[in-house]
């Protein structure tokens, strides 16, 4: 995965990193090409739960019955098909989502309002539930402490590579573990909770604070976020925080709220920064960090319109230092700024400064366009926000990929 | 250009088609291939005058000059250069664009307030002076009532083929003619005057209802057009009237006004679909109508969306009948509607009934895609409101010419 400094230990296992959580991912047979399609999440004990949705009006079975799921703030097992998102199928999709939880409820003897389920994958086809339901009888019977990454690669799609990892924190004496798995790649965008995104936590926090914590995180991570503006309508990340980790349960918004919610952010964003630079068909993350706005809400709309033109994404593809398309991006967002006051970069060269193009070095230029990561700065000088968004270039291949998705 | 159905009667000549217009366009040596890429377009009087502008923050040098002349209601000259759009150029961009105007002044003899300059081109590099205004001295010579087809060549950036057309119409016992030309391809986004249209017309009528025809006509046509959902600098389109047809003045909305109206709405509609066919690397025209959405916004919305969607552009470049990404690109639109009372047709194929997938024909859906205009329907079934816009595939080659635009 995209390597990262961070600011937390790092530890391995992924989702079953925190104690008490086994996973799974199996080959169920419903994508076509045979790989691994169908994941289980469970927690040894029922968990304080928490999660952000699509807010595509058009929205998934499955997200639906997880939603209903969700409101009494618990669960303890998550089921995950890719290959096939069970959205468009109307009744039987959702009896089919029901379905699915009915056999994890069987198999693992959990509350039924317990079990979450989601699905990823090409819309509008019926799931196959013979192939669904005995995937879920042979992913429960290969749960495992060691499973997370099993499960993260279940959950691709188009993904070039699994995206996982864990942390540890401190919290009073005990050392908190925090686990996450996600999966992005295509149909990602701002301003919904973006792709699929599964965390674990055996920290002991309330489940409104847990929604809180991830309600805030998501807003700095997974919704700054763009691979091509579109916005599925599967999208959701759940966190579960089973406390077996014995802190003193977080209650309040204290100083271990925020060192949770700290950690929390670390995680999230590495992951949402592992989804743009595996956005499809990419070969660069992209970097937008705008400063000195005049709200936090101009920083974020500027940012964000930039990491989504497919004319600065092309730019950055084809290692042209198109700076215009970057103001003129930043123009159309809807942030309000003075064009005659914006400083633009290129990882450290000024490219524009009061608005007005600079004599720049072409070549420092592409070099630094050339590279895996490319920082894009733009400083508005009119007030003391900012913001951070991440996406990626168009290339050939997101073409190649989305030309033929479906057939 | 793309081949078109129309209600009123077809004319050759463009821009200057109607009386009392000529126009001109040269190679300057502004474009680097030798291309024309300047054009002056004149009426023998002074005319009404009207334009719509780009709604991005960052407005190029001319576009705010232009604003500034256009206030008056009057304009008698437009001049217009390719392959620099002066814009974030500062002072000196304003400076230059105040010098055009004033060489053109001269050289016609004509007020400097009704004179109008637009560039296109790439941003943040200053215009070449010397190759502009000796370009202007080139097109005055040059101006001829049979000028219309080199001006709309001159206008050309990254356009396949020019834009023009000119329709006749009878206002009381007078032949009006209403002649125009565009150019578009990239950077071509709704809610603006999304491109460079230029409009002549003999009809006499008031400078205010020209505006408000203007104004109406741009919603239903090149504010419904989408290339890659980003906005430009310099966009605008101006129309003038110069009254040599003796029609009786338009001077209030009664039938003359709306009969002007219809076909001003012809020729912007010709024009918006010949932008969207001639999209950066477009290989088909996609023509998206919304049907019976619960209001003109709605529907408008939702049209929008699936036309800029990247994921739908792909699919239909890919001749691939991917209709859940329709569906979705209208549920994170913004669009009220009901998910499950939505049906989608492709062409006349039922794809989609109550917004789950029906058992269609996978070999028609082929044929219809690989068509050279795909017409998308989704009738929402909730109100009577429609509305219909249009975009282009996404393609290969939409990623190599922008993957290289500036260098």
């Amino acid at each position: 995965m995209y390597r990262n400094q961070f600011i937390h230990q790092q530890i391995e296992g992924g989702v079953t990193a925190p104690q008490g959580f086994r996973a799974a991912g199996v080959a169920a047979g419903i994508k076509k090409n045979g790989n691994k399609d169908l994941a289980i999440l469970v927690s040894d004990v029922p968990a304080n739960a928490a999660g952000v949705f699509t807010t595509n009006k058009v929205k998934a079975a499955p997200l639906l019955v997880t939603m209903e799921n969700l409101q009494g703030g618990k669960a303890q097992a998550v089921v995950v098909n890719a290959g096939n998102a069970n959205a468009c199928t109307g009744q039987q999709g959702l009896d089919n989502a029901r379905a699915t939880i009915g056999a994890v409820r069987q198999a693992l003897n959990v509350e039924e309002a317990h079990v979450l389920v989601t699905s990823t994958g090409v819309i509008g086809v019926q799931l196959p539930m013979e192939k669904v339901l005995s995937g879920v009888g042979q992913a429960v019977k290969e749960l495992s402490y060691h499973g997370g990454s099993e499960a993260a690669e279940a959950i691709m799609t188009t993904d070039t590579f699994p995206k996982e990892l864990a942390i540890t924190l401190e919290l009073g004496d005990q050392k908190v573990t925090i686990g996450a798995m996600a999966k992005g790649s295509g149909m990602i965008h701002p301003n919904m909770a973006t792709m699929l995104g599964f965390i674990t936590t055996d920290a002991a926090i309330s489940s409104d604070l847990l929604y809180s914590a991830l309600r805030e995180t998501t807003e700095k991570s997974f919704n700054m976020v763009s691979v091509d503006g579109d916005t599925s309508t599967n999208d959701m990340v759940v966190i579960l925080a089973n406390g077996l980790a014995g802190n003193k349960e977080i209650t309040a918004k204290g100083d271990d709220y925020i060192k949770f919610k700290n950690a929390l952010e670390e995680v999230c964003i590495v992951l949402a920064k592992a989804i743009a630079r595996d956005g499809e068909g990419a070969t660069k993350l992209v970097e937008i960090r705008v400063l000195n706005a005049p709200s936090d809400s101009d920083a974020i709309k500027a940012a964000k319109a930039i990491a989504t033109s497919s004319l600065v994404k092309t730019a950055i593809f084809g290692s042209d230092a198109n700076w215009g398309r970057i103001i003129c991006a930043a123009g159309y967002s809807g942030a309000d700024f003075d064009p005659n006051r914006v400083d633009i970069f290129l990882g450290d060269e000024k490219m524009a400064q009061d608005g007005c193009g600079l004599d720049f070095s072409e070549e420092r230029a592409r070099e630094i366009l050339e590279q895996e990561v490319v920082v894009i700065t733009v400083d508005l000088k009119i007030g003391e926000h900012k913001a951070t968004a991440w996406g990626c270039d168009l290339t050939y291949d997101y073409v190649k990929i989305n030309g033929a998705y479906r057939t």
